[in-house]
């Protein structure tokens, strides 16, 4: 019976299989799809004892069905593989997940950033492409333990727009594993809505060596700041075709301030000596400014600065 | 014979005498003056063994004619008072100066920044003011050990504008000394003419955790948001009476990297944990600009920024 009923549902492979991946991992496996997992980090570990997790959702642990080495080839041909990395200059996506599609396998794109999904499109133009947005807060503890301490909402979409079946086959399962899922047809705008935030408060904690929320809106200047960055984020979308809501800055601060103090994935990338997803997050957006001729004199200064820093960084580190 | 050409030239007593206060102190020493001055950190080694300096002019290593602690009182009146201090938020620098004053004693700043002499004119409007600007490398090494690198030139003048016979005896008094001096009827235009090299490179190399100037101008956007920053100073210099050349960018740019790779104070200030001039470099700058109503929005974010760093910082270090 379990067995059967495991067979209707989907193959799914997970590729990059980090805290965001391993957490999306477990919640189709709860809704009992078969999901194999790439990994290059922690192989040994997963292979032997799975993923150990920490979540107020109950006991997440589990063992994917197999666990790969990239370069490898599946043992059977999935439905869908979630790519989980992090966008960043030199990572060639593309490569990383081409020996893992089928003809007909859907490829879900789980990560941040603007403008992210482009080169996958064009590498794989006969597959279906879904783009999601993670809402969630969850890290990895240590090798193949994952501490997820909240949230977990997928906002998601075809690229560039629609919502198809898989969309609707997937959002499904996933729900059956226990999030929610927003389905929208205009995931871009999505995308857009979230850099609003992302685009302003990440960059600048990294710059400010790993400030949290409040420590940047109640510096003398902070919020004023950071409404600017965030005007020009909706200058560029708007002129991109994604207009937002009036009130959409107002939401963002208040919203921020009434969560608390909090240090974003970026800052906490930046802490722990891990790459940040600048281009994805920044970069991507002053281009679209640029090729748009719209001014985005605050968001180029944080860009380049950041720019500059990796550089200072990666040569301090060599 | 000694004795009677020192009693004829002008008693001076240095305030802050780290590194700056202690090489123009020497030079004037070297010029036959008698030389004091007030410390605080490095007060018992001074009082037993001066000043040792290593510098391309020779031996400057100086023994001060007495070596007060603040809080007392001069035991001659000085001619001329040389401030030496940092500009930074919480130094008082108008009681710093107070009790070394006479009725008729010349103030002489040696200082960075702009619009640094306000608050010192509005505190001694009867007493002559000097406005120095210092180019010169030049860093303790040690308490009362100072290792002298190179230049050394003053641009002087009386704030906020003119040339009097203080700044004329003076002058002579530093060139006898041994180092060069421009005299100038417009100092505040010289302060607003260095900052357009010091408000962009500055900050910028603190936010980007210390970089050097040709890995700041080789990064990507890197020299476009420099001239970007230097175009804003100009707009404001501009705005508030002091036009500069046409080419002042295009010789900033091509002199510094003639120059080659340097770290500009700011940056050795921030990487050895030292106060940074942020506010008498880029913050009272902004301030113009907001009250003359000229935009600056990529300093404006540097300035917030670094701002906000300073706030992470302090936390950390408490």
């Amino acid at each position: 019976m379990i067995l059967k009923s495991a067979e209707a549902k989907p193959h799914i492979v997970v590729i990059g299989a980090g805290a965001i991946g391993s957490f999306y991992g477990a919640i189709l496996k709860r809704a009992g799809c078969a999901v194999s997992v790439v990994l290059r980090s922690d192989y040994e570990t997963v292979k032997a004892s799975g993923f150990r997790f920490t979540s107020p959702l109950g006991d997440l642990s589990w063992t994917p069905d197999h666990v790969y080495q990239p370069g490898e080839t599946p043992l059977q041909t999935p439905d869908y593989v979630l790519l989980c990395v992090k966008v960043l200059p030199g990572v060639d996506r593309a490569e990383l997940v081409r020996s893992w599609l089928g003809n007909h396998t859907a490829l879900v794109l789980i990560e941040n950033g603007l403008d992210i999904e482009r080169e996958l499109a064009d590498a794989f133009p006969d597959n279906p492409l879904l783009s999601c947005l993670a809402f969630i807060a969850v890290s990895r503890t240590g090798p193949g333990t994952v501490n997820h301490q909240a949230y977990g909402q997928l906002v998601m979409g075809n690229f560039p727009k629609g919502f198809d079946q898989h969309c609707e086959q997937l959002a499904n399962l996933f729900r059956e594993g226990g999030i929610d899922v927003n389905g929208t047809d205009a995931v871009v705008g999505e995308r857009w809505r979230k850099c609003v935030w992302n685009t302003s408060f990440n960059p600048l904690s990294v710059l400010a060596n790993g400030a949290d929320t409040l420590t940047m809106l109640d510096a003398p200047g902070g919020e004023a700041l950071i409404r600017l960055m965030m005007k020009e984020v909706i200058a560029v979308a708007e002129a991109d075709g994604y207009p937002m809501p009036p009130d959409i800055i107002e939401k963002n601060i208040s919203g921020t301030r009434a969560m608390g103090a909090y240090k974003n994935s970026m800052a906490l990338d930046y802490l722990n000596d891990r790459p940040i997803e600048l281009e994805a997050i920044v970069g991507n957006i002053v281009a679209i400014a640029d090729r748009l001729d719209v001014p985005v004199p605050h968001l180029r200064t944080v860009l380049v600065t950041l720019r500059i820093r990796q550089g200072v960084d990666s040569a301090h580190s060599e």
